[in-house]
């Protein structure tokens, strides 16, 4: 489909724009079905939030707007949403009455093995850590190499995802993707108050489990405790949830708190 | 003065480029002078570690050629060269056999007060502090958000740049400088293992003042140190060497070695 730039067909952006120069914007990956953006409040919180981190003014009446139309449009598929703080001036020193350009764009759905679902999947054990910026954390901003270096890392289709520290070799989270582990019944997964994206699938199926009164811990996560967990799963909001089976030496299997999760979240998506 | 692509007019990009969607690349701000690249060699020696890190493929023969006849058609003034990793797939992987894309931007020569140089300048004490990663550090990457947010925190033109500290405390840079010290005749500058950018000017100030006999000193630097500095200035590859009168309570005044530094640095940029 075609992209939307400020809400006009567009496949192409200026070269002053901020995005290419500093990433001096957010984005969103939206899951789309039968018209229907899937989980658009939380995605338009995260992005609120970051947008009041980076103080970048967006006109949310127009974006809310275009986003219902382009969703309509799409049918079923990912829409990518991208804000940037538009042309720059020069150097770094931003306009503080600008408005965020709007970039809409459209792919089909997501084309995993559905395996990945059913059986579960491999993490490789990325060497790539995450650097420690609590200003950042959990935003989904265009500053995204450490996820291309961790990415770039496997080239095995037996990895279906990877496995990211931090810094100081906390488990955080997988490249595209949130983690979680189960552990005696509690279900836990990292803190990012330093790094991380605050995804919004983790976000639901927190709240879901919550609501099932399923105890829930955010808490740093050592390999440690990984490597004790009952059960181990990653999840976003375009696949859902996928049983990890492997990290390294550790091997967990599909458990039932982690397939209940995956029934919600193909709830939500299958919409 | 009109950009290239790839070697062609334009002032769009595709908006599947991975510089937008996530940064994923690199850049050079060069000071063009009668139509000659200054320091060029030094530039494209860092862009290349950069290349060798990110895993990024660049014509190089096809970008000399580029920047030669870009650089002498604009004269005097900035030549920005951006590379990015060209268009994306979905995700993060990336195609390793891409070659990477060539944006070449030019402006007029900047125009900072002369007292910056004359005088010498205030920074502003910057809390957003730099993340420490290696594996990035250095480099002229496009996730500069960091300095985005920095350069947003003073808006007075009283201070011509920021002073940043590393997430542990350390001084590193300016915003958009490189920071020297002088304590006792030994120039020390802060090590850049863990963030920051290696400018092309502190890299040939570095070699001039050992050719002069200078001693210099390549280290961690604590905030004591630059409170006891003898003299401080900063330097990048377009202004060339600013002395420092002060940062938040400390006061400096613009010595000898900063000018000797800086007349070496205005030399070359008066080609």
């Amino acid at each position: 489909m075609e992209s939307w730039v400020d809400g006009q067909p567009a496949d192409v952006l200026s070269l002053k724009d901020r995005g290419l120069a500093y990433g001096d914007g957010l984005f969103e990956t939206i899951a789309v079905r039968n018209g229907t953006a899937v989980l658009l409040e939380r995605h338009l919180q995260r992005l609120e939030t970051g947008c009041r981190r980076l103080a970048l003014r967006v006109d949310w009446g127009t974006l809310n707007a275009e986003l219902d139309s382009y969703a309509r449009s799409l049918g079923d598929g990912v829409l990518k949403l991208i804000v940037t703080r538009g042309d720059s001036l020069r150097g770094y020193a931003a306009d503080p009455s600008s408005e965020a350009r709007r970039i809409l764009q459209g792919s089909p759905p997501a084309a995993y093995p559905a395996t990945h679902a059913e059986r579960g999947v491999n993490l490789f054990p990325c060497s790539v850590r995450l650097s420690e910026q609590p200003l950042l954390a959990g935003l989904k901003h265009l500053n995204r190499l450490e996820q291309v270096l961790a990415r770039a890392e496997w080239n095995d289709a037996q990895y279906a995802e990877g496995l990211m520290l931090d810094t100081s070799g906390r488990v955080v989270e997988g490249v595209f993707s949130n983690l979680f582990l189960v552990r005696e019944g509690v279900l836990i997964t990292a803190d990012l108050g330093r790094c991380g994206v605050a995804g919004v699938m983790r976000a639901e199926l927190l709240f879901q489990a919550e609501s099932c009164g399923i105890a829930t811990w955010i808490t740093d996560v050592s390999l440690e405790q990984l490597h004790q967990a009952d059960e181990v799963f990653v999840c976003n909001s375009v696949y859902g949830v996928w049983p990890v089976l492997s990290c390294g030496s550790a091997r967990w299997s599909a458990g039932p708190l982690t397939r209940k999760l995956q029934t919600l979240a193909r709830a939500l998506l299958d919409v």
